[in-house]
């Protein structure tokens, strides 16, 4: 693991993640976490399942939503906030601002999944559906209005939102040997990695991202965070077409390995998951199991391996 | 609440069902048990959800099977087990008798759910396919054969093992003031009514049954267990045409009311529950929480409602 162009000092930290403990509401912290017997019995090891998809909002967006929402000054609080997402930061974020008596601007892609855009408008965002470059029009937006953007995955107070997620995890099943966490943009595993890996360096903490949504990937191989021209997949939740210097220096600092899944593969790794599992989750939630499953994740010497299961926002479902 | 024809010396008690706890094997006690966010934002009230859906076997009733299993005596054992079921006991018996080294034979409908029929083959046991009469036909392989019936909920180690259940809730929410329970033959409600009513006779114990399958109604009505004609329903899990006069004495003894929800309502009771908790059970699971819903229990006056997803064996899924 190498260092990015992100200084180590500028890396969101323990104790950064601690204050954020303290700080985020009791109703979205301590999510359900099991062995599940039926992942356990698929996979051939001791599988355990964080249960992100319980949470407001339907994922564990909200963890970061609320808090950046929270670090806003009284100034950005009334100038306003514009978020951009495929759905689930969407999501979180409107039902954040709701929360705390603000109705932000939200843009989401034109193709978004319809339970997601449903969702956002219920919770009485400013709703815009974005045909052409999302993050353009967001920036268009922003000059014209002076919105403060909440980030999907690139605030440090969305990272260290998500470090919380991590320190549930070690404070749970201290004796965990592998973490695997989805990859997006990633908010999820940036924080989650600095948590685990600074309370114990020996958990190793894998990302797994989608063949047709597999920016990490390309970032880590570019060395700097890149933007595709493309990213779509069946986990939709995972198909942020760049991520952050921020992030990628956390995935290069905290990170064993970012693993692919080929995205023709996804429904039958959310199909088997679901069975597994028992849970209702959305596709995107299902690619570490699916890693694992595919032999793409040795899990042979492990003890514990934690999944994170981090949205069920999905119309696939009945 | 009147007593019916067993005595109350005869019903099964909390320290039958305590010493039942350190009976039962670790893996099937303490499933996961939380508020559900989503499940309360339904209702509005404070939900929380009992997760038997995830245990081995998919259902309650490993409990139970295990139980009664290793109660057997050794001529028992050697001459074999039989259990009838439409698939929820039957998988579990296959599960807990495998676990014991014996092979049951098993009776299920012939127009059981095909999820249940794949899961008892697989688990290896010796199954039959019956036409007519299940009930019949299972009494005239007992006396062909010598075996021994698991009862699917009338027997005392069925109910000290339910029992479990409600001793897990008690301890886990000690605030609980109503508990909701589907009710099939009624063992699952006969063992959790007495564990928490016994421990606080004000908690609420009310079980919900389907109109098409309605014998405990039916039961308590006359009351004498009662066997009706036909019992057919979307929850499938709750089918039993007959109880005991055990189980019924249960539930005269321990629960204040017994629920019809009309056989129309099941599927979107069943879309609603799993849409609301994100949890992939089958349609049994979901009549207390469409209880509920249509204004058929009234929780306004309730600190914290504890539902039973009892099964989780449906192909309605992916």
């Amino acid at each position: 693991m190498t260092q990015g162009s992100t200084a180590a000092s500028e890396l969101v930290g323990l104790s950064e993640i601690r204050e954020t403990v303290k700080r985020l509401p009791e109703a979205v912290q301590h999510t359900p976490l099991f062995r599940s017997h039926g992942l356990s019995e698929l996979l051939g090891t001791n599988a355990w399942v964080k249960c992100e998809m319980f949470q407001p909002s339907g994922s564990f967006k909200v963890r970061g939503a609320l808090n950046r929402i929270a670090s806003l000054t009284d100034n950005e609080r009334s100038d306003g906030v514009i978020a951009f997402s495929a759905g689930n930061h969407a999501m979180a974020v409107a039902y954040a601002a709701r929360q705390q008596g603000i109705v932000p601007k939200i843009c989401m892609p034109a193709h978004a999944v319809q339970f997601k855009v449903d969702a956002v408008k219920a919770l009485g965002a400013d709703l815009e559906l974005v045909e052409g470059d999302l993050v353009a029009r967001v920036h268009e937006l922003i000059d014209e209005h002076g919105y403060t953007l909440v980030h999907p995955f690139g605030d440090r107070e969305i990272l260290a939102a998500t470090g919380t997620i991590g320190v549930e995890i070690t404070e749970a099943i201290p004796d965990v040997t592998t973490v695997i966490v989805p990859v997006g943009g990633g908010g999820l595993i940036s924080g989650i990695a600095a948590a685990v890996k600074l309370h114990n360096p020996r958990c190793r903490v894998i990302g797994v991202e989608p063949s047709t949504a597999n920016v990490m990937t390309e970032s880590l191989h570019h060395g700097s965070a890149q933007t595709l021209t493309s990213a779509k997949s069946m986990a939709d939740g995972l198909t942020a077409p760049l991520t952050t210097e921020l992030n990628l220096a956390h995935v290069q600092a905290f990170v064993d390995e970012v693993v692919v899944v080929p995205e023709e593969d996804v429904r039958s790794m959310w199909e088997a998951t679901v069975r597994a599992t028992r849970l209702a989750i959305e596709p995107s939630a299902a690619v570490g199991v699916g890693a694992v499953r595919d032999g793409l994740i040795d899990v042979a010497e492990d003890r514990k391996v934690c999944f994170i299961m981090c949205g069920a926002n999905t119309d696939l479902l009945p």
